[in-house]
């Protein structure tokens, strides 16, 4: 969002009846763009000086529009955990398409109250890597149709003393000071001079005079909810593909005997299971590849000598209705809300490059937007004490063909055989395709890929193995 | 379900290749009910003595299954919350149809905690009160296709000091003996003695063997999940229908001049504010009644002195496919999730008895099985400190047509208006048919309905507020 003034208009004070008219009128436009072309939602977060007002400009707004269809979210600041992204508290309240939601509690107060409050506070540096981070994140929302409105309420630090002083008991309920001293005048210029670093993307309310501040809010988010572009689906430049790399065209042959495979197997599987229980960050292991290429019989040996308690899997299909309202990634933010130490993902978000992009549920500007985005996910959970594991099981053509059959004809493998998964195989092509383009976007320092040949699967699943030990004892 | 005991082919030793088998192909088959007349998901409660091996026979099935396809849950147990019913930390992981879940901890390991480790244990009374009250949720669990198997590993004193002496260190990690004592006999007599009070419609294992415990186990986790019966849709004996209450019928026209409303209701909303506001309970304030009967217009008003933070509003609209997926109940028990003080419900699970019932989108069997299920959903509220507050807005037919009409010639109005709505006037009948069951079968003594008559909305707004006003007052 470009740095956003306050306008001359909005220092006049509006017909309320008329505001309120306009504001209902736009909260049901906003409301009836569900699964339209332009649709979208908003989040407003709304942060400030305490007793500027925030509380109850909401409160007005909330009066002026229909009070259902605007949630509220209110938390207290909680200081940045070690191993938990800034967004992760607050990703499952992102509103879906259609919604509107005012966050009280956001990543920002948490970055206020964890750069005051902290026995070593944040330095510059980090504050301000931290405020970019939240950019990127709010950009990624914006282009996934998630509107972002920032408000920030200030107030002078003569204004707030003359209204502590005039404080009501009654007051002193919802006026939670949040463990600042904001009768201290050198807390309230740190507060102000931390708040500076982020609040030029902001729209910046003085709260001196409170009807002009409710109104300026309310036009504020009046003028947020009209705008609704239609989404784009075309980028002007050509994409540029990548090259097939060599170990996906002609997946290695090498095999392993029986024998040697059991004792090594025996051996790297326990430890596997010491390396995650012991190791201190959390752990996602991302599987991906064509059908038959033997993910689940991966999986199932990672775990074999851990504890059904240790760890989850997700299987991931296609996205439901309701998940399709929010921006793509948010299915898998809020799956990662567990303190779950290892997290197993069998096919992941990468689903929005391969069969998304492949078969066409995601247009162009939209996977070929994902890298980055994915890339972004992935660097939060590294820096919040996460390991990301990616592999790519690689099969030949061939040697699938083989496997589907065996899988027809094995009592217990026919139920993992379905007509979708012969389609998929006759677009082979587009998917190394896709496999290509996804190396080279998102093997990044902090989570590479891994290319595991696959057509011996002991081999293939040795290779796990001793490929999660590397990963974990290189970082 | 009625009583199970281990049957004599159990104790024999099964073929693991063919028992694996066999799970694998009934997983597949329940995975593949979704959606299907005899869809169903499974519940897998699993308690017991401790180092008895529900872990590794858990460990054991996941190996013998698709693990993909078998979720765990596991949390310590938690002594009850006063304000939380028992099943309110555990609803949003029932499983949906086609999904199993092994839950760990569950609402019986907090029973157990519960009476060992208050300072005033629970007496005898209460905790069979809560094992009943158990019961009754697994029913309604069964009746909404959620299958329920319960299985305690039982464990003699002897074994289990055995077992400590020869338990090593780096088992201690799994073995979190949750603050009980099992080196002292009282302790485990004690448990050994409760848990006898619930569990004689469980499956009780002796784990003194540890193949056979695997295996017993394995095996009746098999059976549950061959077993899929097809749905009920039709009872046996017909519904008496109740008889429309005068009210509805003809609902009052009785209206208040202007500015005695304005001095009311100033004075009104403030006193409810406080009320709620101060009430050591939660609050649950629910809305029906036809289109246009006022619901929008109460609500604005009941929060009009609150603070935006202090209260939810929930819009109860069709539910979505994958709510579908989950009992009836299941989305309004998870949107009971949050510590939220004030919660309003505009339109709420009664929805099943009545668009539900007028539409057919429930069948006989679950809109008659339905108003049980509420009421004891109600009654577990209020057993948890929570008042439940229900509202019909009784509008007359022309009034009806009076406000439609205007909605659809005011602008700020006309949003509120669809075709849907015009529709749902040609079924008035039906609906007056189904509100009066819905009267006479959930107004209960802690939980009753208020029929307000909304002709003269003013009127019905202020009668709103000062019923709030005595329920809080008179509970």
């Amino acid at each position: 969002m470009s740095i956003e003034k306050i306008e001359k208009t909005e220092n006049q004070l509006l017909d309320e009846a008329q505001l309120s008219l306009n504001l209902i009128e736009a909260q049901y436009f906003l409301k009836n763009t569900r699964d339209q072309k332009n649709a979208k939602s908003l989040v407003i977060l709304v942060n400030g000086i305490e007793l500027a007002g925030k509380g109850e400009s909401v409160k007005q707004l909330r009066e002026w529009v229909d009070p259902r269809y605007l949630r509220v979210k209110a938390d207290a600041p909680n200081i940045f955990k070690q191993n938990q992204t800034f967004w992760q508290p607050y990703a499952p309240f992102i509103p879906a398409e259609g919604q509107i939601m005012v966050m009280f509690g956001n990543w920002y107060s948490d970055l206020l109250i964890t750069a005051l409050h902290v026995s070593k506070p944040l330095d510059e540096t980090l504050f301000d890597a931290y405020v970019e981070d939240m950019r990127s994140f709010e950009q990624d929302l914006k282009n996934n149709h998630v509107d972002v409105v920032k408000v920030w309420f200030d107030l002078s630090w003569k204004s707030l003393q003359k209204r502590l002083d005039n404080m009501k008991p009654s007051e002193v309920h919802w006026h939670k000071l949040h463990g600042l001293d904001w009768r201290n005048k050198k807390q309230y210029d740190n507060v102000q001079k931390l708040r500076q670093r982020f609040t030029d993307d902001w729209t910046v309310i003085d709260c001196e005079d409170e009807k002009l501040r409710d109104q300026q809010f309310a036009q504020h988010i009046l003028r947020a909810l009209e705008h609704c572009p239609e989404h784009l689906s075309q980028n002007k430049t050509k994409w540029k593909q990548a090259t097939v790399p060599e170990p996906l065209l002609a997946p290695a042959n090498k095999a392993v005997n029986q024998e040697n495979y059991k004792a090594e197997f025996k051996k790297l599987s326990l430890k596997v299971a010491e390396a995650l229980r012991f190791d201190d960050r959390k752990a996602i292991i991302v599987f991906e590849g064509m059908d038959a290429a033997g993910k689940g019989g991966a999986i199932k040996r990672i775990v074999k000598n851990l504890d059904p308690r240790e760890y989850d899997i997700h299987t991931i299909a296609a996205p439901e209705k309701y998940e399709l309202r929010h921006p793509y990634l948010w299915r898998f933010w809020t799956k990662l809300q567990t303190d779950e130490d290892i997290t197993i993902f069998d096919r992941s978000w990468y689903g929005r490059v391969l069969v998304e992009r492949v078969e066409g549920f995601a247009n162009e500007v939209e996977w070929q937007r994902a890298y980055e985005e994915i890339n972004r996910f992935e660097n939060d959970l590294v820096n919040s004490q996460t390991v990301v594991i990616k592999f790519w099981l690689a099969i030949s053509k061939d040697e699938q063909e083989v496997r589907f059959k065996a899988r027809e004809e094995t009592p217990h493998k026919r139920f993992k055989i379905t007509a979708d998964d012969w389609r998929n195989r006759e677009k082979w092509d587009g998917y190394l395709d896709a496999a290509a383009d996804m190396f080279e976007q998102t093997s990044t320092v902090h989570a590479p890929w891994h290319i595991i040949a696959t057509n011996d699967k002991y081999m293939a699943r040795l290779e796990v193995l001793r490929t999660i030990l590397k990963q974990l004892s290189a970082d």
